[in-house]
């Protein structure tokens, strides 16, 4: 078979559907965050960044450069080997004592990303468990869908965020099979937060084992900022708590935490653990720096929030549709591919403002929307301007805004 | 159900069998390798590391880690997003533009690390196809064993390295569907080498495309050392090339290089490549800096080959059952899960020389082993150590030598 022809012909129909991907070419600058300079075949030029998940800008951090800096000086580039084949090194002990300790949790584990983690985890669990069954929220990240998938355990979906559908849907399964309930505290997308409490106590009373990916909360939320179980004083309830180092952390790689038990066993068995590369000694020092930043320092925190409240403000009284979030992450209503695409290449062209159209599959159809991550290190100034021009071209590509 | 006690007895039942991964904890030393620093309860010692897959040592190499530093400075840590939003950094581009030059591609693909690359591309591939058929060799690694399994392609397997009954094997598969052929060119346990060349031409005469792994390879084979293709001289009959910044290249990171239609398509389709976050442009860097090296230093491959040959040769005149390798990977067999565990634990104790035991599942059971990656940095009295060494704990454990 013709297989370029094949390949060729599935790209093209992504551009016909206006979503085919480009990548804006760009290279941060420490220390001048959220400013990055952007890179194309007519040259380069500053633009404002306005949708990075370093939320809190600690990729360039001081003491994450430092530490950084000062293990790549100590132990060289990379880790040499997997965890198990001479890959393990003391900075991975360090942050692993240090990610269960913010946890609340007996034990941590390490893995090369957020995404290897879930799928992972997740896979490992639903395989070896007896006759598993994952009840899975209807908005589940792909790394937790494409680890239920691989596990090919049963799985049931619940209505995103709805404890009393959870319980229908529990109530309706085996008593005697073993059971996962699989859920995001902070959704990405929307920026809605999930009733964790609730959730698991429905879990537990079916017998369910519960499983929380913190992603875009951990750093965030909670006064030693560990993620949403800690703000909502439910983290006891949590069996299992999944992160990312390269969100929030502001560097890359992954974790869960729960009983010394299940990370054992995860770690024992989990494909996804065993057979690769352990992360750079550099990146768990950077990590372990950021994270101890981040436990002791609230007000980075409270400088996050209120920034995210202001921009949401400013969008409303400019008429344009922000969606209900009630966290860091303020997305607009666009609705439409080919009009998220060009109101994006508006903004980075005629106003030097990185916004990334957000369009199916990550989002549903008729959902398109454009995706603000405020951080600490915008100020009211760099507000003020995305606003105006996020008014200016929604009025150039005929959209309109709210009364 | 009590799933703290399930995963206890499953532990217990690895402990049972002599296979419970305990993980050294070791600092490497940058400039002091293959020495590194070991912890443990009783503090801390000097050890020689005869086990890291870092082949060459680049993990500290001058220039790697002066590139590293610097975007560090320039960059910061992590790279802030996925690579479709903000998180493509200059660096990724030119390692991209870089790799796909070393392999002769027309393009190449960025991955978190080598096993995502193989589990990202293979599950990809094998999914989208029209009633796709993998044809995968039996000793493939895991990362694309399981990278099939999630495709849930039709998967049928071929002898190890057996060009006639991969033959058999496709002429038995229907002509109209597509077709993958997937072997690795180093295969990491044994140390033996694929035929490349009558591999594909096999394959492409029943329509296949042609996937190799060359995840123990690049770096260390052929004049500009891309791997084994290049030293068979086949590249061009290779329509994806898999490789790892992690190993030879001393970073992290994974890879595919091929046709642009093909590296489009699982970059537009790619759930592994898709949603997580990209790699730190420091370690792009480190890794762009490493290649380039590499790709002109033929004289530190040649040193490779030497300090393998030599290895091989005072292991087996002093009677130590070495698996007969073509490459710088050295094994030598034990052949019990207990025994090779506590072959290692005399090394590190006595001798302060670390070589992890390989068992089951890594290998299969009853070919337990050593396995020793000699590197340039190995002098020869590094060798008689660990001959006399090895010879004396031998003994103390009952097994005998070879005449
Ligand atoms: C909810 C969620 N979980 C997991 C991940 C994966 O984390 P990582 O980027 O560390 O791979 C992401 C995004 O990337 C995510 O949005
Ligand atoms: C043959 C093979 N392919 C792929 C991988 C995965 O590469 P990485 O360590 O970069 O994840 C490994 C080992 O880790 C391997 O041995």
């Amino acid at each position: 078979m013709d297989y370029n022809g094949f390949f060729r012909q599935h790209i093209n129909s992504l551009k016909t559907e206006g979503r085919y991907r480009t990548f804006a070419d760009l290279e941060r600058r420490a220390g001048q965050f959220p400013t990055a300079v952007q890179h194309d075949a007519s040259g380069e030029r500053d633009v404002v960044v306005w949708c990075s998940n370093d939320y809190l800008g600690m990729g360039q951090h001081p003491e994450v450069l430092a530490a950084m800096h000062q293990a790549l000086e100590r132990c060289g580039a990379g880790a040499g080997g997997t965890r198990n084949i001479s890959g393990t090194n003391h900075y991975h002990v360090v942050l692993e004592q240090e990610l269960s300790s913010w946890h609340e949790k007996e034990a941590a584990l390490l893995f090369t990303s957020g995404y290897v983690a879930n799928w992972t985890a997740l896979s490992t669990l639903a395989a070896r468990l007896p006759n598993c069954i994952v009840f899975s929220d209807s908005l589940n990240h792909a790394s937790m869908i494409e680890g239920i998938r691989h596990s090919r355990a049963e799985k049931r979906i619940f209505k995103h965020n709805d404890p009393e559908d959870l319980k229908r849907t529990l109530a309706a399964a085996p008593a005697d099979s073993a059971k996962i309930v699989a859920f995001e505290s902070v959704y990405s997308m929307d920026g809605d937060k999930a009733p964790i409490g609730p959730l698991c106590d429905i879990a537990h009373a079916y017998g369910a084992l519960t499983y929380l990916d913190e992603v875009h909360a951990v750093g965030l939320y909670g006064i030693a900022g560990s993620g949403v179980a800690e703000e909502q004083g439910v983290i006891s309830k949590v069996d299992l708590i999944q992160g990312t180092l390269g969100k929030a952390v502001g560097c890359i790689g992954g974790y869960i935490a729960g009983s010394s038990a299940l990370v054992d066993f995860v770690r024992s068995y989990g494909s996804g653990f065993i057979f690769t590369t352990a992360l750079p000694p550099a990146i768990a020092a950077g990590a372990t720096a950021s994270v101890r930043f981040l436990r002791t320092h609230p007000e980075i925190r409270a400088r996050h929030q209120e920034r995210a409240a202001t921009l949401k403000t400013l969008l409303n009284d400019a008429g344009l549709p922000v969606l209900p979030s009630e966290s860091h992450i303020v997305p607009v209503l666009v609705g439409e591919a080919k009009l998220c695409k060009a109101l994006s290449d508006i903004l980075l062209q005629d106003y030097r403002l990185y916004v990334q159209p957000i369009n199916y599959p990550t989002v549903p159809r008729g959902t398109e929307r454009l995706r603000l991550t405020p951080s600490p290190l915008h100020d009211d100034a760099a507000m003020a301007a995305l606003v105006e021009a996020l008014q200016e071209s929604w009025h150039r590509v005929g959209l309109e805004l709210v009364a």
